[in-house]
């Protein structure tokens, strides 16, 4: 059993001396000039795949030392169709080797046997009679509860044993967030998000910092005193800070 | 440019005479036992790979002359790691040739150029310097609106011109419903489904049945009624009716 993803998030933090996070989210359009060079021959599955696992390498190689961990956006790999997870799977290789943590920003959410599927093929590995399929090995996984907490509870149960964690979106800092998030609840008008951050500190573990972190918008900068009363000893997870960038607090 | 979604839905139910939506949720270690003859030899991702196929397509020569769609649920293709995204078009790939439509059950949502590349990969292309990467091709894509109706729109920025469509969560039937769902919201205590409910109704397009429809847990029946009234021209899927089962109304 792995030590609890809290605790391990914590040392590396520390060992890096570092709480910014490396967004990575490659638009094959729009990547590093450098990366083109690696295209090569054959259909466009493949020369895109190798261009984007370039650019991927380039930005992290010159990231790294600043940074402690990765967060690949899980949508931008599987546009790239059949190459993408092999694609995916490499980047998260490569930010292991230069020491980074990797938490994949997939904003998974859904029922008991399905969102054990999710972090089978995220945290953990999958039973098949001729023997496990590991999955991607990233260390967090970013989810959705609006389906309620016995859907992350479900993820978690793949995640903690294995010292894995999550990041559970709770306020995010796009204008939608006044729609759902933001409506006012119960006889107190206490927000959504509000209510959320609860769901995400009463899952967290024992540890001082839990292994179950919150998505927080940096946009909103007002809410996060409130979210950090409401969840103590969670990580917060803040994109939006620079460009494709983000930080854990 | 296609016809919209919620046309070629109507005009498939009227074709097949049937509203079923066959789930396919396949677990390497409960498949047919048909389908174990298709593992063959090398590497365990390989051998569960053929078998996950095979069992998907016995399934649905089975059961395709009762059903109007296949809803295969991407997680339990994403943990077959690597060959999962083939497998998964394959089986897509089947169904269509049955005359079948497709909603890939991935439950996605995130904010706009995420979004965007999630309905490239389920439901149109990506564009890229060697050609485009064509999407899986799927009729229709779960998506979950935590984040709120822009995030939806960002999908639908890329479904509507392709004729796909979206089921977004509104009220789903695990336990865990009554956590966020089921809040009590506003003076009037209109629950956060209901709101759900209400940004659903007001992405859809001009058709007499949307393009945009939802997900309403089967098992809540008392909620179907009032969900009909919010979202009147909304196709609903429902999940849950029979084993791995479900139903557009």
């Amino acid at each position: 059993m792995s030590a609890p993803f809290g605790q391990r998030l914590a040392a590396a933090v520390a060992a890096r001396e570092s709480n910014i996070v490396l967004g990575l989210d490659p638009d094959p359009m729009r990547l590093w000039p450098g990366a083109l060079a690696a295209a090569g021959d054959g259909p466009p599955e493949q020369r895109v795949a190798r261009t984007v696992l370039a650019h991927c390498h380039l930005v992290i190689d010159a990231v790294a030392p600043a940074v402690v961990a990765v967060k690949p956006q899980v949508a931008c790999f599987e546009r790239l169709g059949a190459q993408g997870r092999t694609v995916l799977g490499a980047v998260c290789d490569h930010a292991r080797e230069r020491g980074l943590l990797v938490i994949a920003d997939a904003k998974r959410g859904d029922i008991d046997v399905s969102a054990r599927a999710y972090a089978e093929a995220f945290l953990g590995r999958t039973a098949t009679p001729y023997g496990p399929i590991e999955g991607l090995g990233a260390d967090a996984l970013t989810a959705n509860a609006y389906m309620g907490a016995d859907t992350v509870e479900a993820l978690l149960a793949v995640a903690r044993p294995e010292g894995r964690g999550l990041f559970v979106l709770v306020r995010t800092s796009n204008p939608g967030a006044a729609d759902l998030e933001d409506l006012p609840t119960g006889p107190d008008g206490v927000p959504v998000w509000a209510r959320a951050a609860e769901l995400v500190a009463g899952l967290g573990g024992a540890d001082s910092l839990s292994d179950v972190g919150a998505v927080v918008g940096a946009t909103a900068p007002e809410h996060v005193s409130r979210l950090r009363e409401l969840m103590p000893r969670t990580p917060f997870l803040l994109p939006g800070v620079g460009a494709q960038g983000g930080r854990v607090e």
